[in-house]
């Protein structure tokens, strides 16, 4: 079939047209977007009301190559995936320092804890004993179920594994364990409520 | 000039040699990179001797074109540098979260406040008003001198200009209005010595 423009020339598809790409968005890995995605919505609303200022951090990338065309941006020739770190997360809450990780997992009953790596983990257990504020978010993705589970908690279950425990969170440990969030509309996953529910209760049991 | 090889034979240099690159380091950005790996040595010795938990942000890049070949890593193969949205460190220090940029200017005599982005500024004015602190390293290469600027002398500085104001902070100002910090051995740059006078100044004011 041919198309034609209004003044009666045929259309024809450009050639060497480079790949669509949304400008706007940054590569933030390859697991979890819609998790993600929804987290940054979120993250966007609370700064925008001035509730607090949390970014998800820049996925780390390993230049290899770079060319610096003349009167032109830098255009990276050759460049690969870096494992973080740290955590996705980090920022302000209510003078908080807040550091977070989110997960997601296909499983219906358990949550493997392999998605951590032990670096994200100790990062966080060094955040806490600074007096952040550190927690996962993990979705139940079939099960459309976010939980937030506090760092102690999460520490817990971590050591678990090395001394002959499960390697996973059951379905079950979250319901006893972690908050349910339930997804709103202003934020979509309204997470530091039960941030404040947690600084709430740090600040009772130190009364 | 011919350079030969113990054995006699002559020394060519290799053709289409890759960019030497170090594969240990991650691309931070252009400029600042001497001031920013004497940050990045003083944050791992705050972390290793548990006194704050601080990283640099890794570089965010747009991502146009990846390759996955089987069985191995994706290749990125085209990309584009992007500008940071907010500043290129934070963590938590004494319970605080802290956030900062590091600029270095070779002027002898003022800091060019065009090295700062607004939204770096507004970033570090949100962060201030939760309760974090915010400030920026500024060094003065050819003098070798560096500075910490608390936040809201900075902001000071920064508004100033859109009232008719200088463009730029003179030497004189810092001296007046910054903390000289003095390279050490352990961390290179002690910059949370400061923090932690800051710290004890906004206490002392409270009370």
């Amino acid at each position: 079939m041919t198309i034609n423009y209004p003044n009666g020339t045929p259309f024809r598809f450009p050639k060497n047209q480079p790949k669509a790409v949304n400008p706007a968005t940054t590569n933030y890995g390859d697991r979890g977007m819609s998790l993600e995605a929804e987290i940054n919505q979120s993250n966007r609303f609370y700064r925008e009301h001035q509730i607090a200022v949390i970014h998800k951090k820049p996925t780390p990338i390993q230049i290899v190559n770079v060319d610096y065309p003349k009167r032109s941006a830098a255009v990276i020739k050759e460049a690969y995936f870096k494992q973080a770190s740290t955590t996705d997360y980090n920022g302000i809450f209510a003078g908080y320092y807040l550091d977070f990780d989110a997960k997601e997992t296909t499983n219906l009953n358990s949550f493997p804890l392999a998605n951590f790596h032990a670096h994200q983990i100790e990062h966080m257990q060094s955040c806490y004993q600074m007096g952040g504020i550190c927690f996962a978010l993990i979705r139940f993705v079939k099960r459309n179920e976010i939980y937030l589970l506090n760092g102690p908690d999460l520490f817990r279950f971590w050591e678990r594994q090395f001394q002959g425990g499960r390697k996973s969170i059951t379905k079950a440990e979250f319901q006893k364990n972690a908050y349910r969030i339930k997804p709103r509309l202003n934020p979509l996953i309204p997470y530091l409520d039960v941030v404040q529910m947690i600084i709430d209760q740090n600040k009772g049991e130190l009364e």
